[in-house]
């Protein structure tokens, strides 16, 4: 069975390539089109409180689906450009995290690993 | 078999909630903090012509994965917390996007679908 | 008397030029870097409710206050690129916000001026 | 006589003051959409070389300017929020950056300052 990154990423290789685009696509454009496409995620919960789900409009809500989706696919095409297996690193990442940030430490709190401890508010 | 997005999506939700980060993780914070991470991959490439694999640096290179990792987290999780499947999300997106940019007036050209087109340079 | 974007432009000059630098400040470059700066502010607040100025360590505090200057040399690094006076495309682009969001419409809604107004809540 | 960031910052506040929309304007709103104007001046240069002023259409060049003067008035509002004195800041980060950046071993090189240095290429 074909894995949904692999799915995916071979989606966006054709669609590319139908365009000559790869011309474009170096790792350094990507990533600031994937800046871009994470910023206008942003834009949609930049006034609001949460951006919880049950308050936004149907509108907002289907512009976030589709601006999380331009993430993702510019995040592939980065990986596939740069030959890095999304999936693994993204384990072995969350891996380091857990060491990072330990659960005693961390517990209910929003530190940052390398900063001293806020005190308890 | 267990797909990609929900294995790394579980491992995720175990991480938050030993910790009590639910209660940070709004669609919004988790919106900025995509946004972050994907600015930290960029500032790995800003001053370079083009980031290409070979012109990276080892540290580069790694860190670049590391930054990639960071960036599907959240967008994972804020997709989690919307109730987003963004498997499918995505798959529809690039079928918009073939609608929005067809082939024989995009080949090779970067332009932005809702501009007028540049002539030939 | 020297006006001070002016006097901050002087000194980016000389900075950059010292170091040779002009290089690599393509105004694609500089928005790159700027975009990151405006990333690493948002970083101090992005898990914080509000980020007023009381709710800050003195740590973040600075910090913030170095990030936001950084963001500003990029931004009149860029303008001085362009050949872009700052200054009065600022005043301009606020004359045209005011008739973006009339008074009467937009009073106390933070709808964005091409969306349909969002109903009181 | 009024000095330039004055100027802006007295424009911004009546601005703000008379749609009541300083309930949105929290240092951290302030930061997100400061992020979201980075970056949509970004968008305008992603897939092109450079971004020099030469190779812009007359409709970049426009929207450059205008996106610029969006992030400075979202700088300008930050600061007058979290009263920083974006000027003296400013200058006191530009002598912070030659001490951290200093000519003999930066010239000409894009390096970051606490990252070991690239072999000369």
């Amino acid at each position: 069975m074909q894995d949904s990154f692999g799915t995916l990423q071979q989606a966006l290789r054709a669609f590319a390539a139908e365009r000559d685009w790869a011309q474009f696509h170096t790792p350094k454009n990507l990533a600031a089109a994937l800046t871009v496409e994470a910023a206008e995620l942003l834009e949609i919960f930049q006034w609001l409180p949460s951006g919880e789900k049950d308050t936004l409009s149907p509108a907002q809500y289907q512009a976030a689906g589709h601006e999380m989706a331009d993430v993702l696919c510019y995040l592939l095409m980065a990986a596939d450009r740069l030959e890095i297996d999304l999936f693994a690193v993204t384990q072995e990442k969350i891996g380091l995290n857990a060491l990072k940030y330990p659960v005693a430490r961390f517990a209910g709190k929003s530190d940052k690993y390398d900063q001293p401890a806020q005190p308890d508010s």
